[in-house]
């Protein structure tokens, strides 16, 4: 392989794959980055085995050929050389990179030792634009459950039907929905894994157009112009999650998103974890208290526009923050459904997202 | 005690003395701010026994008192609320702030259990502006040891004669030496402990005066207009560390900075643990090799001004980078000394740094 390429580019592309590079140590290989060149481009990608990440860039190759090179060294290598182009010439499993005042040798291993990271060839089912894809992703991505022993709730639920893309998470403490309106082409029903939602989210930060979705054999596949993430699906049945949404509330509140995020956040200060805090909405004011033995108390309040009967009850400050955290807009909705019913938020002016927070139960 | 404070000021005299707040537990009071008002102004003092910080801030005071509050809590809560004015009133050990949303109650603790910080009457030694005070200190930041097994070499060596004040440190591998011009009304040898040192550039990053040194029993003051931060010194007796730095060179190069810590630092992910990177000056070039068996090699080159005989030797490039790091202007100067001499580096217009590499022993 012999080929002149431009720092920024194979810069980006670097970093666009190097967060999958596994540090598993009983397999070398999976540490490395495979170059190939590729139709008349360089192809970069790197695998964890359970997801791995392509990424085409344009250089002027004067001869084909392909090299697994350790990530490491590669990137700070390319992070810190200040030339324009860069020459990269192969030779035995050896990566030479010379330049006018330096000569480099990085060693490499065989790419024929580098994993097969899946193709899928069927067609896409739906195509997001990658903005829209990761504002999503990025509601879903707290509640998701960080232990494994539930692997299907390590994950988000893609659902996609004829006419929208549902995505959902739940640790069992909290729940969040986001549904999109798309145009799919078939449905399917899958579970990524929680590194996958992660490097997606990643993804779709640095990509302006579309993204498709392709799933086939237990494979997903999310392909963009020149950037492809591959991903094996969770094995497992999602719970019947619908049936823990309230589909009436008993009251309903209209608050300041920021001031209520402010209030939760004083108030966290003095939670303490058992009792947590504790919110009553009376006619036009959530008041928020807590108390810690140790620390001291505190009781604040916000301004509230409530519907119905006054409520209150007492809720792990944290998970609120979280829901607020990903509301849009500046009016946030709580409804209450009754004590040892979900509480739960939206956003003042988008029917698109729902955010639930278990009763906590003594 | 009952006061009204402009919350701004406030944050930052927290900011300026909870860093030195200890962890402590077994004295759980070094986890306190200690709050007293004082000729009509709140003092502010945090001390971890080795080290202690007094600010004092104009607030608007109803009733004088004093408290010591826990440093975690009160910091989170003032850069939490919003409010431009916060009253804070004590009784029993209790601070509450009350404001329009919010009460809150912190609990304390008695201020008679805060350690009393060293107050010294002698009169100061030398004034010297807190920029080049900071700009003295940062250049010799990276040479003191990290180890305790020498407390005298764990700090910075302050020597201040009727003219110049020197700071010196050295962990044995490096020595870094910053004279500056100064008049002294009195001569002192002060060892600082590290994380004096390390106090005393952030309290200097924030001030624009000058700040006084004053010296009495083993203890240190450095103080400004309305902050002061009191250290015990390091007992011992600071080597003679003249005897390190050569009076002469063999062979001198001056060498574009820049390019010369970019060199290193690519040289750098090259190097292994034993060999390091070698250098080698030639008329008008210095060459940098590193070789690891495992990653690979390199060999670069930086134009050079060489004055005298050709020279090589082998360093480890972290030490290079950490003087070059701290060389103010464009140029460096590097002079040989002789194998098993110190390799010494200089700014190339500034003679009042020096900073010493001891040769690699195999």
């Amino acid at each position: 392989m012999k080929l002149i390429v431009n720092q920024k580019n194979l810069k980006r592309a670097i970093s666009l794959v190097e967060k999958v590079v596994s540090k598993n140590t009983s397999l070398p290989i999976l540490g490395n980055i495979l170059f190939k060149t590729e139709n008349g481009r360089l192809r970069l990608s790197a695998t964890n085995l359970e997801l791995g990440i392509n990424t085409l860039i344009g250089v002027k190759i004067e001869e084909v050929g392909e090299i697994a090179v350790p990530a490491r060294i590669f990137s700070d290598f390319i992070n810190t050389v200040q030339d324009e182009k860069v020459t990269l010439v192969t030779k035995n499993n050896t990566l030479t990179i010379n330049a006018e005042h330096y000569k480099t040798s990085i060693l490499g291993f065989d790419p024929k030792d580098f994993p097969i990271i899946p193709k899928i060839k069927s067609e896409p089912i739906v195509s997001i634009p990658a903005s829209i894809l990761k504002g999503a992703l990025v509601k879903v991505l707290d509640s998701m459950a960080i232990s494994e022993t539930r692997p299907e709730l390590a994950g988000v639920l893609v659902q996609i039907k004829d006419n929208q893309c549902v995505f959902v998470s739940t640790d069992i403490f909290r729940l969040s929905e986001v549904i999109l309106p798309i145009k799919a082409s078939a449905s399917a029903s899958i579970i990524l894994p929680r590194n996958t939602v992660a490097e997606l989210v990643r993804m779709c930060s640095d990509l302006e157009g579309d993204v498709q979705i392709k799933y086939a054999d237990n494979q997903v596949a999310f392909v963009a112009e020149d950037i492809e993430l591959v991903s094996r699906v969770v094995d497992g049945t999602y719970p019947p999650y619908k049936n823990v949404i309230p589909e009436k509330f008993i009251s309903r509140a209209l608050i300041k998103r920021g001031e209520l995020e402010n209030n939760i956040r004083l108030a966290g200060l003095f939670a303490s974890s058992i009792s947590d805090v504790k919110i009553a909405c009376s006619k036009d004011k959530l008041t928020i208290t807590a108390r810690n033995s140790d620390k001291g108390e505190i009781e604040t309040d916000v301004p509230a526009v409530l519907k119905n009967e006054p409520f209150e009850l007492s809720l792990n400050y944290r998970y609120i923050l979280d829901g607020l955290k990903n509301m849009p807009g500046n009016d946030v909705i709580i409804e209450f459904t009754g004590a040892g019913s979900p509480l739960v938020m939206r956003p003042g002016d988008d029917k698109s997202f729902v955010y639930l927070i278990m009763p906590l139960r003594n």
